[in-house]
């Protein structure tokens, strides 16, 4: 994998040129895209003449001249703009969304558009695992985790409404994070649940990820100057603790152990009812949103949309306002009990996905152990680092307070060092 | 005026069809359209065509077939989306935004675009107010007020970030309602402040709102049937009471005293000092988030920027993120003391604007008594009724509590009537 940090740095003591840069990742697209599918537009020509014009700008900007891909639900002037959708075939929009322009902004040059399933849905899509090529690399950011994992970018954003940034980091080896709600601006980005939908970020690991979040974000939130400090950490199953896998469950409880012993104080949490219903509440919101979000699709092209997400949109057209006004009411209370509960940690500690990438890419796996940190809006980290027997990763997530993403990104850090001790 | 309740009840009784609202509006446009520039695109044709053809299927519909304007600001695929800006420019999007959308499934019919100033700023468009042609019609939604003003349009779209659905509304003298933060979709709306954007809604009178409100929604909105409970009312001056006109004081005043003496029970809110600082907040989350939602015609065509908003976003790149964040805290606090001074009293009554719409096309007046409300996200609606000495409209303004659209809609109903008494 390529370290954004690394690279970086290398830019910064003129050791590497962002020019340099991108014949890596072309190099690794010319070995692996073939076989992966990450890329649903790519234009390397552009960014070497971009990064050739352009060299002492971006040198000395924040992003350095990296490479970044965009998840194909993102508005690109420069790229077609497809959603994952034959609706969209060949869209060219007029504007970039907001997300690309503070990449373009921090020096980032945009390499090209990662997959996407169909609009961010459940609804496969082209690319595969690149640990396993019979195994799904997760979804929705499909193409931005199996890039990231496969060296052929050291930045790439994605966005999660139920698990898509967390889940597929996690299937494919790679950190992911997960801002705070509306830390990182959607404007511009394809909606499906404009109540869940968050924009995050794919790295190789998690100080490389909180290097590109601070550096697009203008935020103070890099992790990588100096240690970071040993962290309160809840070791939280939540009611679904059942429906992860043993491989899962070791990781998990393995990360707690190996923090406890690098100076980590690990407790354990134990979420109380209400956050069954919070559970239950992200899908009446999501799918009464997405009812509506995609409405123009679903009322002029309905037999355009993936079978799947046809499926979840005809049943979402019956749930009511009453159900949805319930299910936010119970979403405000889940939080403030989660802000009453979580008060005397740092962190959570809980698993990022039911076990490693299943096999198949007739499904993205499931979102299980992400709906409920998206409803709750704080920052989330997929801390790689674990395989299972068969070889494949496996994430651990931790779960920060709402706003405070420097400390949820340092925790995870913490996390991810002491695992790899 | 065109009422949207009483068009509806026509057609449900079978005395008046969707096309014959059409020749109406048709009628209005041609005769005073020339001289108030509230359209940005219009098709009457198609309108005319798509009434009659689908006649039975609309007049069962909660909309009823009634036409809608549409500020453009929303992406319309079937009209040019400009945006009030240059760079836009014959700019055809893919898609309906979600709010268009859901106008259509609620069997509106669109009419036109109406005319936004640039990009929804402060920059003034061409529009004219309807009574008084060297008046502005207010901003930024300007030609969604002054069309329904005119009778040109009984429902119209707009959006507001500091006060460009209720102040037009006031200047041009028809009921503005702006639903609590995101009761209606925004995407697809071009975002200026996604913290603030918020999209609202102009008809004649404020029942007319509440029902097109209703229809679009799907939500229950009415307040047609049965006579408005007498409300608790909280007059609130604010501390800049003193940028109030005296015709504006006693237009509230005598709201007031008129809304009391059909029943309401009257007291006086002073606010404390933290809505001062809030008042401050709303301005440096706008302009924050303007310089990135509009950061790709801010670095890629600053030049076809009008020198107002150009000036705005250039002052704008200093904000820090910690003056934001700052902000954001105020924000917090000030929604928390809100609820707790306004919980013995079912709405506020406030100015809607500093006084009538000043004269002169250089500006669309000003927001402040706006913003605050904005900021902290409850309903607001601007009750038409009152003019001043030169004739011109004066509306006062009904802040509900957040969440709760229905009680603000019916106690500015109740207001109204008062005032007509």
């Amino acid at each position: 994998m390529l370290s954004a940090l690394d690279l970086a740095r290398r830019i910064e003591a003129g050791t590497m040129t962002p020019a340099g840069v991108i014949d890596r990742c072309a190099a690794a697209i010319e070995a692996r895209d073939g076989e992966i599918g990450a890329f649903a537009a790519l234009d390397l020509g552009r960014a070497r003449r971009d990064a050739q014009q352009n060299t002492k700008a971006l040198v000395s900007a924040p992003l350095h001249g990296l490479p970044v891909g965009i998840k194909d639900i993102f508005e690109t002037v420069d790229f077609p703009t497809e959603f994952g959708s034959p609706i969209y075939a060949g869209n060219r929009p007029h504007t970039d969304a907001v997300l690309v322009s503070l990449v373009r902004r921090a020096g980032g040059l945009v390499l090209g558009k990662t997959v996407t399933t169909e609009f961010a849905s459940l609804q496969p899509a082209k690319t595969r695992n690149p640990h396993n090529l019979g195994h799904t690399p997760g979804g929705s950011s499909s193409g931005s985790a199996a890039a990231v994992a496969a060296g052929m970018l050291p930045i790439a954003l994605g966005s999660q409404t139920g698990g898509s940034v967390i889940r597929p980091a996690a299937y494919c080896g790679v950190a992911g994070f997960k801002p705070s709600y509306k830390l990182l601006p959607t404007l511009g980005m394809k909606g499906f649940s404009w109540y869940l939908d968050t924009a995050g970020v794919f790295a190789a690991g998690v100080a490389d990820a909180a290097f590109a979040a601070a550096a697009i974000s203008g935020r103070d939130l890099r992790v990588d100057q100096g240690e970071p400090t040993p962290p309160r950490i809840a070791l939280t199953r939540t009611h679904i603790w059942s429906q992860a896998s043993d491989a899962m469950k070791a990781a998990v409880e393995t990360a707690a152990q190996k923090a406890a012993v690098a100076g980590a104080r690990v407790s354990e949490l134990m979420l109380p009812a209400i956050f069954e219903d919070a559970f239950d509440a992200h899908g009446i919101i999501q799918d009464f949103e997405a009812y509506r979000a995609l409405a123009f699709e679903y009322d002029h092209a309905r037999d355009k949309i993936g079978p799947i997400l046809r499926d979840q949109l005809d049943k979402a057209a019956a749930i009511t306002v009453e159900a949805y006004d319930a299910a936010r009411r119970t979403t405000k209370r889940a939080r403030q009990k989660l802000a009453e509960v979580t008060n005397d940690v740092d962190v959570l500690l809980t698993p990022s996905a039911p076990g490693a990438a299943p096999k198949g890419l007739g499904s993205t796996g499931a979102s299980i152990f992400n709906r409920l940190w998206t409803l709750m809006g704080p920052p989330c980290v997929n801390v790689p680092g674990q395989r299972d027997e068969m070889n494949l990763p496996l994430g651990v997530q931790i779960v920060g307070h709402f706003g405070d993403d420097r400390a949820a990104l340092a925790a995870a850090l913490f996390v991810e060092r002491a695992i790899a001790n």
